[in-house]
């Protein structure tokens, strides 16, 4: 028998709960605020938002919450994904370290989104609303959410990112092949809109703004709720799947991970992977390490300000206590990826802060030199999101070689790149550079965080 | 429980060897012709384009013929693939048909490819070859030869369709990202390519002239073969794994298909599906309806002659006994998917004029139609290719509903769309037109046959 390779295991093994990290922590996540009182909200001051259900679990401190059969048959299209050996990475790198990757590309729309998309849009269906909005910046999170809007037949609406739907038309064509509605944001159909535009005709858009649209519209709307696709504690939850999975693939695999990596934009896929190992660390279990990997034109979690502040440009959310450069950052427009959000998940954050993650940045050259790598080992052309995840990987193996050791490592592969081709394209030809914001960028954007200044 | 919606099946159940039909047709295939003397060529004539390892397979009549152990390792990456139950598609045309497809769309490529890409970069490099050319259109062999090229360090040069490199830029870069060059065809880089560019400086190509490049630049080479991603023996022979694995999974299902569809371009996918089961009725099994849908615009087996032709434009191939619209029709430049070759799998076209499958031609536009019906009920959005099998399955299902039949129908879901979102936008945006070739269109390009006229 040859040495294996992938570890699947049966849909009769699919989790029949989510994990809620927020039973396990050693100090509970910070309240959210009403940014006009500065007291935490509750419940109601979200119903205009987000249905009862999902702000039931956005809240809960439930250790586990039951996924609905509806969901675990659309889950079952795609998953349990699998988890890969990285036995041709590995050989090329000449390392003694072990790889693993959990490979969430092969969902319907290439990446881990639909694993929140689903739930989302069966609990928006349950508590009878018709129409969701969002936004998108890349596009991963518009088309999961306008796949799961087909099947829950809800309406979509989707604002994306001006800038990202001239580089993406695809993604926004595969949207509307769901059947849903995509707007160029900032647009004209909204208040928020307007006042940017007002302001510059010519605005690129970002994902703050896009929120600041998407949010409007759901509140405006009748029977209309607004869906966020990574940064909120039930985005968070549902991602778990993907951790659940990779604990008992591992165990197939008869081994142990010494290493978690995950990258990091809003959070989601990260947490994914990760929370249900690091909630067994939280009971009492094995303390392994766990890397958060962000881009270093986006370095929320490096270099940004732990701090309350706004999920949105406009300031129409809620107060959320995260790592955040502040809500008018704008990430430089040459880089490639997703993984531009100016804050983080708060419980991401919070995990940061209590020493349970170390964050760390990657260059936008050095990881398509890895995604480069993985394509023609792995055969696998990632997402260059999931590039931050394997060039962090592949920096810890080439340290295990170094140091002689044999550890073992897991991280999230969290999408394809089949929608990115432009990127590697434009890396090929010489056309990306690095961007590390500088100190004077850091501090301008920081200064815009409530109560700075 | 729910209705079960995917049928996988283990890894340990990968077929240990692909199935080939010339042990068990009726009336063996007619021999390929040296155009020269008109004489059935021997193995030796073909030792400059293909190693003999592989002429062996072409012209072999054993029934079941191994797979390498190198070759099932690199497979159990995406393979056994999974067979779906189409319920939602079943449910959105109020059916009492039975709708399953096998989906090849998880290769790491994203279609049937590999399965053929795999073996051949094997066998190149087990008979001490260097480096292979081929051609591509839209660009999924090119892509699925690239891959393959860097798992077996094999140098790859692809031919691609001018045209089909400008509407789909992005093959094009996935296939440099697996480390291969890829040229637009016609070029300078070959005598068949300098003539026609001296004939017609624009010329679009077409995957004739792509080929008369690739094979002479194998020809031409040091170390050097042709690797063909269809029409071929060993190609289909490759395939049958797919059905090999859906017969496996229709047990599991505890079904047995009445209706066997796939789409034919080169004829490959058809085959991989269906000689397997068309097999077991040569051999004293059930007779199944096997419908073989191919593009109205090309319409090689419903319209085209079943005679000896060249496989390429510039007439340096031997001549194959098929169905062709002959070696210089150009199909019309705005029908988007593949699918677009002049000639027919020799294996295809026998089994077609043994009466053994029915030929059928569909429409561009209601292809598409069922294309984004999969993508908004099933979740996956299908190639243009695999659209044509698609929209074949419906009207079966349809005919099944006006008759009140429960037939069981069973369609090869060849590939995903993900690289083809221009054509759904064009198709959205009211650009795409139905084309039917006119009598004169196709007397002209049947003139062309050789000894014709």
């Amino acid at each position: 028998m040859p040495d294996r390779v992938k570890y699947l295991i049966d849909e009769q093994e699919l989790p029949d709960s989510w994990y809620n990290i927020a039973a396990d922590l050693p100090e509970p996540l910070p309240p959210v605020l009403n940014p006009a009182t500065g007291e935490p909200i509750g419940p109601d001051d979200l119903a205009a938002i987000f249905p009862r259900n999902l702000i039931e679990q956005e809240v809960s401190t439930e250790r586990e919450i039951e996924i609905p059969e509806p969901v675990r048959e659309v889950y079952r299209q795609w998953r349990p994904t699998p988890l890969y050996r990285a036995r041709r990475l590995e050989r090329a790198l000449d390392t003694p370290a072990r790889i693993y990757y959990k490979y969430e590309g092969g969902s319907p729309t290439g990446s881990h989104k639909p694993n929140t998309s689903v739930a989302q849009a069966f609990f928006n269906k349950q508590a009878g609303i018709h129409k969701l909005t969002t936004e998108t910046g890349a596009g991963q999170w518009g088309s999961s959410l306008a796949y799961a809007g087909a099947l829950f037949d809800l309406e979509i609406l989707v604002y994306m990112v001006k800038v990202s739907l001239r580089q993406k038309p695809y993604r926004g064509g595969l949207i509307q092949t769901f059947g849903a509605n995509v707007i160029p944001s900032p647009s004209q159909t909204t208040e928020s809109g307007r006042a940017i535009l007002a302001e510059d005709p010519d605005c690129n858009g970002s994902l703050g703004i896009a929120i600041s649209e998407a949010v409007e519209a759901a509140v405006k709307g009748d029977k209309t709720r607004y869906a966020l696709g990574s940064v909120l504690n039930h985005v968070m939850l549902h991602q778990t799947v993907i951790g659940l999975e990779a604990m008992k693939q591992m165990e197939l695999a008869g081994d142990d991970p010494d290493i978690l990596i995950g990258c990091t934009g809003g959070g989601s896929n990260f947490a994914g992977l990760i929370f249900p190992f690091l909630g067994q660390q939280l009971r009492g279990g094995r303390t392994r390490r766990i890397i958060a990997v962000e881009p270093a034109a986006c370095p929320t979690l490096t270099r940004g300000r732990y701090a309350y502040d706004y999920g949105d440009t406009s300031h129409l959310t809620p107060l959320l206590k995260m790592h955040t450069l502040g809500s008018r950052f704008m990430p430089p427009g040459f880089h490639t990826g997703g993984l531009r959000y100016h804050g983080m998940a708060p419980l991401v954050s919070h995990a940061v802060s209590l020493g349970l993650a170390e964050p760390v940045a990657k260059a936008q050259l050095a990881c398509f030199e890895a995604g480069v790598l993985t394509a023609r080992t792995e055969g696998i052309t990632p997402a260059p999101e999931a590039t931050h995840a394997i060039r962090a990987a592949i920096d810890e193996a080439l340290r295990c070689k170094q140091e002689g050791r044999s550890e073992t490592i897991l991280f999230n592969f969290c999408g394809h790149g089949h929608f990115d081709m432009q990127a590697y394209m434009d890396y090929f030809a010489g056309n990306l550079k690095d961007h590390a914001c500088s100190e004077e960028e850091i501090a301008m954007a920081l200064a815009g965080l409530p109560g700075a200044g």
